[in-house]
């Protein structure tokens, strides 16, 4: 029953790709079910005992900060950790440049403040993470969208894209989600060329650059990107907003993530923020400090890239298995997910009925894609939260369902052509 | 120096009101400024042992779920203590009429995301809360003011600013930020009833319900709704959202609040939330319900009132001593704030300057009013923060600024009809 006034909504809610997730989720909590649907860190291997310590720290020195309300910017300490952070990776930022956020989630949600206006076209890569496609979304976006293959963004396509004007590019560069693809060095470097020739800030999502299981680390852009002007180790200018989080190292449940722009761009974002929750939770900011610190999340992302590594193998030599000929998938060299790509006409929403019958769950690929896109038929396997023995368990009887579903289809096919 | 891509903005930012908040909190921090000025809490009563405790239970019996992505919704334990809570004020609900929010500041976003497209007028007293201001201008709100006395807003000034077509009405009933003023049982009746007659939704902001010193209670709009549909404690229909928040009488540094409406409003909440942050918190959620169970939280709110109600009184009689008689202000019978008005020609902008000279500080009145509109010569005064004895040291040095800013007014005053 809807409110009698709910004529008066601004209509920035489109029911489907959410619901789906949403509904999703609800059917992976029966516990009889493998789920490939989330992207759910592994909980078995969040530090507790350390999480135990940083509460008792922060309350028993510092309760009157932690539970009071704090600065829009975030909580100094934990600025500064993650410009030492950051510097590791080649980020030369001051804590000027950062701003905490509440999650990745709300970095795109001031992002989509600071620049989206109605109908300004998004440039994003095709698939691309369905949560930026929400956040855009409500600010009225428009998209521009260019293809993937194994080495990321087709930068190829991208002058045509361009010349189209879009207000920004929405750029996942390390084991992108959903793909599980990685720009190549080479299409950054032209990237980051293209962007200062058009004029065109990108913003960068790097959810997972810590999380690589194989291969060389590739600089982000926002190092490769010569127009910052550096100055004290900060970046005063530059075309590039990095995007980060604690959510995959750390924990999720503290909803805590950063961005990493020009002091101005900052301060324009610190009044967004302002206006869209304050600012976030002193104590989350305070513990997430107490966790970190002394090299302590370095050490704890060596143990997160050790684990997933081994779920990330049990998948592909299960996929490898089972899964039938005439079906793709991509090879991650980190993050949390894979990108499968069944034979065309095969329905990947049927396919999850079918594959909850079975008590196994994945994401369809059509949430991913700006509305009214072609979508193909795919589906988003995450690897990081199941067990290596569920994996293999839930991929075989993923299999079952495929194997019904191609039947099925064959069978249509028949029947259409009779 | 500002981005070379700086003329792509959305142009949401408004500087002027932010920034003098933002910049006063800055200059409140230097220790020997009394401050008046935020909306803080006292610390020193924050029930540190008890979230102790909460931390050691949530961690050792629940830290996968703790630390975990959760539901958009919220933690479902913590949205029944929330039906089990606003019971006590007549608000009868269930969990699906309950959405947990990252503190009252996001529900105001998200009802401005739900409700305002651009261009959109809102029906506001005058003055009022300027954090509601900040996310209505966000997403391009207009606004119709109505003037508010010690009753609160004035309802015969109603029907002529409903008939101007406001999408809804937002009212803080109890205790009001900044007036300090509370709406009267007969207004609260015939406000419901003109929501009704208009088909005008309300949003009844009550952060400080609870924070009663002094008369009775006054039942809230969405107990007076008579719009509601009742099924299962629950309601279904009515044209009232009403906001509250555990920042008062827990800890704002939590950031947690929520938002009561129909279920079917909430559904369209919940898809929003998730656009902006995913969900709030699981830790902090899980800790609160920690905290505020088995009747805690109740207990604690009577220790907050008998201080606040000390602090109050301090300041009362401190501005009865201290100020000149051509100065008035309001008398809260709860909640955080008192609103002083000035004589006409003083501006409390200028006014604070001289006040930080004296280490004294408050919030000017201008930035509670809608840009554009007359905003008079008021200053907004907070009693929770700063203990007794520093309000009345706190008042005294006002009353130097102020003695000084109206010899200096009449001295201009001379001057001009010289």
């Amino acid at each position: 029953m809807a409110a009698p006034w709910a004529h008066r909504y601004a209509q920035r809610t489109k029911t489907a790709k959410s619901s789906i997730i949403r509904e999703l989720l609800k059917l992976t909590q029966r516990p009889e079910v493998i789920s490939f649907a989330g992207g759910l860190p592994a909980p078995e291997i969040f530090p507790v005992e350390r999480f135990l310590e940083a509460c008792q720290q922060v309350l028993t020195t510092n309760p009157s900060i932690a539970l009071q309300y704090g600065p829009t910017e975030g909580y100094r300490p934990l600025r500064e950790l993650i410009v030492a952070h950051m510097a590791r990776y080649g980020i030369l930022a001051t804590v000027d440049n950062i701003l905490i956020t509440s999650g990745s989630q709300q970095a795109l949600d001031l992002i989509a403040k600071l620049l989206i206006n109605r109908g300004d076209r998004i440039l994003v890569e095709s698939p691309t993470y369905l949560g930026a496609l929400q956040a855009f979304d409500l600010m009225g976006a428009e998209y521009v969208t260019v293809p993937t293959d194994a080495d990321g963004l087709q930068t190829s396509a991208m002058e045509q894209a361009l010349r189209s004007g879009p207000k920004f590019m929405y750029i996942l560069p390390n084991f992108q989600n959903p793909g599980g693809t990685t720009l190549s060095r080479e299409r950054r470097d032209e990237l980051v060329l293209l962007s200062d020739k058009y004029g065109i800030p990108i913003i960068e999502d790097d959810p997972y650059g810590q999380l690589r299981y194989e291969g060389e680390h590739i600089p982000p852009l926002v190092v490769l990107d010569r127009t910052n002007l550096l100055r004290d180790n900060g970046y005063l200018l530059g075309n590039v907003i990095y995007l980060s989080t604690f959510s995959k190292v750390l924990a999720p449940g503290l909803r805590l993530g950063w961005i990493v722009a020009p002091p101005d761009v900052i301060t324009h974002l610190v009044q967004l923020k302002q206006s869209t929750d304050l600012h976030t939770s002193s104590f989350t900011q305070m513990v997430a400090y107490e966790v970190a610190r002394d090299g302590f999340m370095e050490e704890h992302v060596k143990l997160i890239r050790r684990v997933y590594k081994e779920r990330r193998d049990a998948m592909l030599e299960a996929l490898h298995n089972y899964f039938p000929p005439d079906v793709s998938w991509t090879h991650p060299q980190g993050g949390l997910f894979l990108w499968v790509t069944m034979p065309p006409g095969i329905d990947t929403m049927k396919l999850l009925d079918t594959a909850l019958r079975q008590d196994v769950a994945f994401v369809p690929g059509e949430p991913f894609f700006p509305s009214g896109q072609e979508t193909g038929s795919h589906m988003r396997l995450n690897f990081s939260n199941a067990q290596p023995e569920q994996i293999r368990e839930g991929i075989r009887r993923l299999s079952i369902a495929v194997a019904h579903e191609l039947e099925h289809c064959a069978a249509a096919t028949v029947g259409v052509n009779a």
